[in-house]
C-alpha cells in the first residue's frame, strides 16, 4: 500500500524537497573524494572546547545531561550576553533578548516561522546561503531575490569587494508587502563583508519601510586583511528590527554541535520563542553547557591575541592564500574573499567533458559532479546560492572551502596540478 | 520603537505562545522545590552512555565534532536499524526508513508539518503529551479530542488500565477531514500500556479511513508487571501507514540529549525529511555518535538481564511502589501506572486554601503552583494534558514523576508528611 492522500506532502513542502547538501554530501559518501565542499574544519576544535563537552558528559553533577530551559541554558545566555553586550555595546536581558537554537538554521527557521505571514515578501541578496529560500516558502512568503552586481575594479584579480548592492535596485524591491531582508555578512560563498555605508544603506530602507532585518553573522569573527566586520543592529535605530544570528560550529569549529542563537528585542524574539517551544522545545544541554564553557574563557581573554575569536581568523588567513594560489596556478580564477572560510572561482578556463552528465542541469552542478567522481575532488557549485532564475548569472564559478587542514589543501593540489598536466600532455 | 506591523505573530502562531513547561520549568528555577515535575532522571545516566559522548568529543577523530549526514549519521541509523529488525520483525532501509531527528519532539513536529494540510483533522486521546495540540495547529490542522474514559474497577486502587478508549466514540471521530491520529503507549501522564486489543481497534479505523498513526513510543522500555509493550505498526496493514517515533533520551535517561527518531514507510518518511532538512537540517554529531555507541552495545545483550532497556524498568519498578505508598498514606489517591516513568494522584483530600493563586486557572493548576511555592515540592497539573474543553474532566489529578533518586523521593516524603501533620495538628 501506498496511499494517494499521502502521495504529495502539504502545500508549504511543494518545491523544497531538494537539498544540495543532502545531493553532494552523499556523494562524497559515495566517492570518498577530497572533500572542499560542504563547510567545515577536518582538524580538532580547540582542546578546551572538547574538554568542555567531556565534563559536561561526566564532570558536571548528573544534570548537565537532562533537559534545561527551554530557550536557552541559563548559564549559556548569560556568556552570551556578556560577550555580545561589548559587540553590541548594550545591555542585553538573557532571558528575553537571547534565544539557543539547533544551529544558526534553527534560528533562520524560528526567525521565518516566527515573523512571516503567508504572503508576505522576504528580501534575500544573491548569493545566499540556500536554506533561505526555502524556509520563506514553509512559513507561506514569497522570497525577492535580488543578486550582487560585478563591478570591473580594473583588476586582474578578483575580490569579493567588487561585487555590490545596486541602490536602485535594492530600493525598487521594497513594498508595502516585504517583511523582511536576510543579510548574511560575511557572507556564504562569497566572502564579501558588508561596509558600513552599504548596512546604512540597507538600514535606512528597512526603518523606511518598516521592515526588519534578519542579520545571518556565522563568520562574525573570520574577517582578512582590513575588513571589519560590522553589526547591523549597532547602527541607528536598527536595535529595534533587528535579528542578530550566530552561531558555536563556525565560532568554536564545531559545525557538528549544531548550536546556535537569536539575538533581538523581545518584542519579536518572543514570536520565534513560540516557534522554538513548538518545534524542538530545548537544545542539547550537555553542548550548551560546553559552549557556555568555551564563551566565558574567551570573554577572559577577549582583547588578547590568544583568543580563539581572533586566533582562528590568523590561522585561516595563510589557507586562503595559499588556495588562491593554488587555483590561480592552474587556471581557475578566484575571488579573494574579504571574509568567511569559502573562495569562489571562475570555471570557464577549465574545459571538459560534461557529455556524461544530465544535461538539465546548471554547468557548474555538471562541473562539480565530474570533478567530483572522475577528479575526486569535491566542491559545492555556486548556482546553489541562486534562484532558478538567476542561475546563469552564477554557473561559471563553483565554491571551494579552505577551512582544511594543511595536508588536505594539498591533496586537493596534487589533483589539480595532474589534472592541469593531463590537460596540457 | 515597537513596530506594530510585528506586534501580532503570523497566524499559525496564534494561541500557542502558552506552554506549561515553560511556566513550570520556570517556577522551579525560582523556588527550588524538590522536583517531581518536569520528566527526567537526577541521577548520572549509564557509565558506558557518558563515555560514548566522550569519546565522540575527543577520541574519535576530527570528524565527529563536524556536520554530519542530514537524515542521520550513518553509524547511529545502522545501529538503530539493528535494534528495530528485532522489535518491529522487518528489515529497515536505514537511509529511507529511519530519520534522525531534535528529540521524539522533532520528530512529532516533522510529521505534523510533513503530512498535515490546512483543513485536515488529526484526533488525540486525552490524556496527551502536551506538544501535539500546538502542532496540529502550527500545522493549520484541527485537533479531535477524545477523552480516555474511566471504568469502575471495583477496586479501592485506581490503575491506568481503567481509562479506556470508547469504541463508538472512537469511531464517530474519525471522519472524510482525518489525516492522523496521535497514540501514546506507554500514555504520558497516565502511564497506560495500550493491549493488543486496544490497538487492533485504532488499527482497524486508520486503515478502513485511510489514516497515519504517529505512535509516540518514547517509554517503549518502561512497563511493569506483566504489562506489554505492543507496537502498532507490526500490526497487520499499520508498517505503511505509521510513524514509530522513539528517544535516546528516554532510552538511555539522558533527556538532555534531545535526540530522537521517526520510523515508518519512506514513502511517508520522504516528506518528514523535507520538514526536517529546512528546519535544522542534520542533528548534533557527537550526540548521534555516542547514541549509536550505546545502541550497539545494548543490541550485543538485547536479551540478558544486564540490557539497559530491561534493566531501567527492574529499577524504576520498586520507585514507583514508593511512590504510590507515600502518595497514599497522606491522602492522595494514586493511579499506579503500568508504564512510562509518572504517576497521576486524585487530590480531592487535600484541603488548601488556593485563594491567592489566580482563579482563572484551573484547579490542578492553582494546588501545583501552590504546592510549589508554600511546600517546595513541583509537580505538573494534568489538565495541561487536556484540551480546552475537557480541562474539567482532569483537573481534580496532578502528576508525579518517579524516576528520582531515592533519596529525593525521601525528601518528597517528609515535605508531603509534614503537611499532612501539619493539617491534622
Amino acid at each position: 500500500m501506498s496511499s494517494q492522500k499521502f502521495a504529495n506532502p502539504p502545500k508549504r513542502l511543494e518545491g523544497i524537497d531538494k537539498n544540495v547538501w543532502v545531493e553532494f554530501v552523499q556523494l562524497v559518501l559515495d566517492t570518498k573524494a577530497v572533500n572542499l565542499g560542504q563547510g567545515f574544519p577536518d582538524f580538532f576544535p580547540p582542546d578546551y572546547v572538547t574538554k568542555g563537552l567531556v565534563d559536561a558528559a561526566q564532570n558536571s553533577g548528573p544534570l548537565t545531561n537532562q533537559y534545561t530551559r527551554g530557550f536557552g541554558h541559563p548559564r549559556l545566555i548569560a556568556a552570551i550576553s556578556k560577550v555580545y553586550n561589548k559587540f553590541l555595546g548594550r545591555e542585553l536581558d538573557p532571558a528575553k533578548e537571547v534565544l539557543i537554537t539547533v544551529g544558526a538554521y534553527g534560528s533562520l527557521f524560528c526567525s521565518m516561522m516566527g515573523l512571516v505571514e503567508h504572503g508576505d515578501e522576504v528580501i534575500i541578496i544573491e548569493p545566499y546561503f540556500d536554506c533561505y529560500e526555502p524556509m520563506v516558502k514553509m512559513a507561506g512568503g514569497t522570497p525577492v531575490f535580488i543578486p550582487l552586481r560585478l563591478r570591473d575594479s580594473g583588476s586582474n584579480v578578483l575580490s569579493s569587494a567588487d561585487f555590490y548592492l545596486d541602490p536602485a535596485e535594492l530600493a525598487s524591491k521594497f513594498t508595502s508587502k516585504t517583511k523582511a531582508i536576510v543579510v548574511n555578512t560575511p557572507n556564504n560563498p562569497l566572502g564579501k563583508v558588508y561596509r558600513r555605508e552599504e548596512l546604512q544603506m540597507i538600514a535606512d530602507l528597512c526603518i523606511k519601510h518598516d521592515v526588519v532585518c534578519l542579520s545571518d553573522e556565522v563568520y562574525e569573527h573570520m574577517t582578512y586583511n582590513d575588513a571589519e566586520h560590522i553589526r547591523i543592529a549597532t547602527l541607528p535605530g536598527m536595535w529595534e528590527r533587528t535579528i542578530t544570528i550566530g552561531s558555536a560550529g563556525k565560532t568554536f569549529s564545531v559545525t557538528g554541535w549544531k548550536l546556535g542563537w537569536s539575538i533581538g528585542p523581545s518584542y519579536l524574539l518572543k514570536h520565534l520563542q513560540t516557534v522554538h517551544q513548538n518545534c524542538i522545545y530545548t537544545c542539547p544541554t550537555p553542548i550548551q553547557e560546553a559552549v557556555a564553557r568555551g564563551f566565558e574563557l574567551e570573554f577572559n581573554r577577549i582583547n588578547s591575541e590568544e583568543c580563539y575569536f581572533k586566533a582562528l581568523a590568523e590561522e585561516l588567513k595563510p589557507k586562503r592564500d595559499n588556495m588562491a594560489r593554488i587555483l590561480t596556478e592552474v587556471g581557475f580564477k578566484p575571488v579573494i574573499p574579504e571574509g568567511g572560510y569559502f573562495m569562489l572561482a571562475e570555471i570557464s578556463n577549465m574545459k571538459v567533458d560534461l557529455s556524461s552528465e544530465d544535461p538539465d542541469q546548471p554547468y557548474d552542478y555538471k562541473f562539480v559532479k565530474w570533478m567530483t567522481k572522475n577528479k575526486g575532488l569535491a566542491t559545492i557549485p555556486n548556482s546553489a546560492f541562486y534562484s532558478a532564475d538567476h542561475k546563469p548569472l552564477a554557473e561559471k564559478f563553483i565554491r571551494f572551502c579552505f577551512i582544511k587542514e594543511d595536508s588536505t589543501l594539498a591533496q586537493a593540489e596534487k589533483i589539480i596540478k595532474d589534472w592541469k598536466a593531463s590537460m596540457e600532455g
